[in-house]
């Protein structure tokens, strides 16, 4: 740790912001455990804002993580969130360099 | 997961971005592992830019995370970081959500 001109890749570097940011982790975590989720549950579950899960949602979207249905129960308009096979995987993947960065910050103690 | 009554708080609602961010979980985790290291060889492990570095240090030492020390190795100036004990303890505190965030995620398989 003293020697400078040792270059290693630390797994953190692996992370990528897409699925790590807190309010993006939460929305895929909840989506993985359900079929499908709606806004409110999800920005009750998560206690996070409606413009906070807006702006999440969309970032997700354009990723390609997350398919968002507008719907009517009647006359009240629904949004569902589900994650696409390509948001679970980018959990996994998440996932996995959690497990490594945990089980360093572990071994150090 | 159809009842958008039921509040139930998810565990990434009580991560803290100050240590959760990508770069900030990595010089955590490194300074863990070390006494103390220093900038050039934080940036090299973590491979990140002297900018997103210093501004991320500085983050954590506002927070009370690390301590920042300047000295000198002949003419050459050098920069150590070391964790303080709250920065420990904010770690520790991210990697007990990140195993229960994880263990949902692994549980919902």
């Amino acid at each position: 740790m003293t020697d400078p001109g040792v270059t290693t890749t630390h797994p953190t570097a692996e992370l990528d912001n897409t699925v790590h940011q807190r309010a993006r982790l939460g929305i895929l975590t909840v989506l993985n455990e359900a079929e499908r989720a709606d806004f409110v549950y999800l920005r009750d579950a998560l206690g996070i804002t409606d413009g906070n899960l807006s702006s999440n949602l969309q970032v997700l979207q354009d990723a390609g993580y997350v398919k968002i249905d507008k719907t009517f129960d009647g006359k009240r308009p629904r949004t569902w969130v589900t994650a696409t096979k390509a948001g679970r995987k980018a959990l996994a993947s998440e996932v996995a360099i959690l497990k490594a960065i945990i089980a360093r910050a572990d071994g150090a103690r």
